[in-house]
């Protein structure tokens, strides 16, 4: 597992465009229901002109493009093979832009997301949790035994888990790669001390199911911002991670060694702590595996990012923000407050609120200063207005959102756009 | 506007049944794709031996059921109309049972769902929003002049907001019955004065596209809490509603007069309020809109509803917890902690985390207390562990939920179980 490039079934991402539009989609203009996704694509309706209901969320492709490619040249550059974690989007159209920009595979998070996966051919599969439901596990081995040219690995974190899967593949008839997971106090899953990992790796070896095939974790779990103290613990968590996988260089029962972190937040740390420093006997596979990149934010990953808003990374562009909504002035009963259409339903706000930025009229956009939202219900927005705020009920508000994942699972079909123009629509499935 | 009974198009909705269900379901068995929905609801599956994946959230029919007829007989006995907010559920089927349960009407929150609704021929529809965009509202044109059956009122709030509306409706060829939406400070949308809602009735009798038909406002948006202090903001504004709806008496321009209020937190005041001190001469009808009712919950509902945990109406049988979530442990990295296979994605987390309820491990179900949700994310819950704890890696867990409308608007598919037999499958639209 390593050496041949990352696929998809390339006949099921294009009969996505397929699909007919109609009142399932809730911000399609009813001008294009009955059309194909495809057929309403190539007529680039007008974002504003041609009946799209508000609330919206759109995607800018050029930002998309842009951190396509800047997250690809910059694994490329670093020695890391970059395997996107997919549950951000869970858009098989955009992991098949992942993956012709590179993608060494595709992260997955959870057993109903993997049969997406499979149902669009990814044939290599980051699974970053521990997987024990026996019915998952069963169907996994038949994906397995179908087809032989795919290939997966998930993590295991307990010697019970072990086995509960070896008694769950007891019937499997390709043996399924998993690698330690390691954790920390303080954190989430994976063992948490080199002597627990040790008899993980051992019953892993012992198990007629599992193959042991490298180490991971998620260094995500230990910090949430930029600051020195929480960089520090991303690298002591990153070199802990580094040793324990020398400690098991024995163990490992593949021709290459995965060893896997990151999110969105540190991969600069990925980079300078898990590419080196490895023994020349030991075949170590490097993989990053952040998703929120592809779309970067307006918020949390801002924040944090290397690549964003105070890069900690140098000669490499940064990421551009690329999810957007568009929500509509319904009530303005003071002036200091206005209510528009955009709710916990449209948008997250699990890691920080909308952010105005602009707003349109009449066909003319312009930029918007001193707005701030201060609570959102299920279906409202509460913007608070400066004493010279211009907006009234009628206008139309763009926001930029944080933490993309909490965005995508609420819209079945986002519009592409580029401008004012929509070139595509990007289906998700959650 | 008020005398026939609500409809809906069976056809559309039992069509529903005849979708194939596959994997876009995530945890739906893999061994019931290709089946339709009726087809797989026929086998009576059992939930925990059909390989149903975890997380996944069921329906209690029997609860649901209860709930149905409670809430549909408490209504009857205390002169309230019954248009059940389908924004929690989104759920077509549920509609359907809410409306031969004698529901006058259905409520609605957006123009995308009020597109989904008329999708399912629902015949009367509270729309309690301000509907300003030009496109929603040109295409609520064609469906009113399409269907004479077709009754639709919405809020107004603003002069501004009639005029919009007006010029959006200049081609249409019936009327747009309006009510005014009456606010207050601190709260949400609604006109906050009685100058103010003068001012718009005035505008709306001038509108050659839209009638007065009465009015109408939220009290939940005032408090957030059963105490007497928030019961008191709650009637004192019911009571400012009361007062301006015998001020606009002469102005209203249909032949009964609507006066709508309520969520599922203070029914019991709305029918106190709002159900006597008419003047003879007005032939108002008070209609109820909650919509949490129908399932409640475990957690925030639970706390303020009349008919909860602490309950203010006597003489009625109290709602039950219809919604539960059960997830698995793949995780226990210390004796306090256990990690589950359920996330912001799957469950909500904006008015409380859910409440672990049992477990079961190899077919047995037993009690689980002293458990508690930490946190969640993405695709994790953090489960706080006593240390007696009895759960392992693979145990499955049952939660109670608190607030019903952000579970909904997760799942697009979701059991209807009768004990551990899914008798059947409700289809969500968001």
């Amino acid at each position: 597992m390593t050496s041949s490039e990352c696929r998809m079934d390339a006949a099921s991402v294009s009969a996505i465009d397929d699909e007919r539009l109609d009142w399932r989609f809730r911000s399609v203009p009813s001008s294009l229901w009955g059309l194909t996704i495809g057929e309403a694509a190539r007529l680039r309706p007008d974002l504003f002109n041609s009946g799209f209901l508000a609330p919206m969320v759109v995607l800018d492709s050029r930002a998309l493009d842009h951190n396509l490619r800047t997250m690809s040249d910059w694994c490329a550059g670093h020695g890391l093979r970059l395997a996107p974690h997919g549950k951000t989007t869970m858009a098989p159209q955009l992991f098949a832009r992942q993956v012709e920009a590179g993608a060494w595979g595709l992260t997955c998070a959870t057993a109903g997301h993997l049969r997406i996966y499979r149902a669009f051919g990814v044939s290599r599969i980051v699974f970053a949790n521990q997987l024990v439901d026996p019915a998952a596990l069963r169907w996994l081995a038949t994906e397995l035994e179908r087809d032989a040219g795919f290939e997966f690995t998930c993590w295991v974190d307990s010697v019970r888990a072990v086995e509960l899967m070896t008694e769950a593949l007891r019937d499997a008839t390709r043996p399924v790669d998993v690698l330690v997971e390691l954790g920390a106090d303080g954190g989430r899953t994976g063992v948490r001390d080199e002597a627990g990992a040790l008899a993980i790796a051992d019953a892993v070896r012992k198990s007629p199911a599992l193959r042991l095939a490298g180490t991971g974790g998620y260094e995500g779990a230990l910090a949430h911002d930029a600051t020195a103290r929480s960089r520090d613990t991303v690298a002591a968590y990153l070199r802990r991670l580094h040793a324990l996988t020398i400690a098991l260089a024995d163990s490992f029962e593949t021709e290459q060694v995965i060893v896997t972190a990151g999110g969105s937040a540190y991969f600069d740390q990925i980079a300078e702590e898990l590419t080196t420093g490895w023994p020349a006997e030991l075949p170590v596979v490097p993989v990053l595996r952040s998703g929120a990149y592809l779309t970067h934010d307006d918020g949390f990953y801002r924040r944090i990012s290397p690549l964003g808003a105070h890069p900690r990374i140098t000669g490499t562009p940064l990421l551009r923000s690329a999810l957007r909504a568009w929500a509509e002035v319904t009530s303005k009963p003071s002036s200091e407050l206005a209510l528009l259409t955009l709710g916990k339903r449209d948008i997250s706000f699990d890691e920080g609120l909308p952010e105005p930025r602009s707003y349109q009229r009449s066909g003319v956009t312009a930029e918007l200063s001193g707005h701030t939202v201060t609570k959102v219900n299920d279906q409202h927005t509460f913007l608070a207005l400066p004493p010279d705020s211009p907006l009234e009920v009628g206008d139309r508000v763009c926001f930029g959102l944080s933490h993309p994942c909490t965005v995508f699972d609420k819209w079945p079909l986002i519009p592409l756009v580029d401008g004012e123009n929509v070139t595509g629509f990007v289906r998700t499935y959650f």
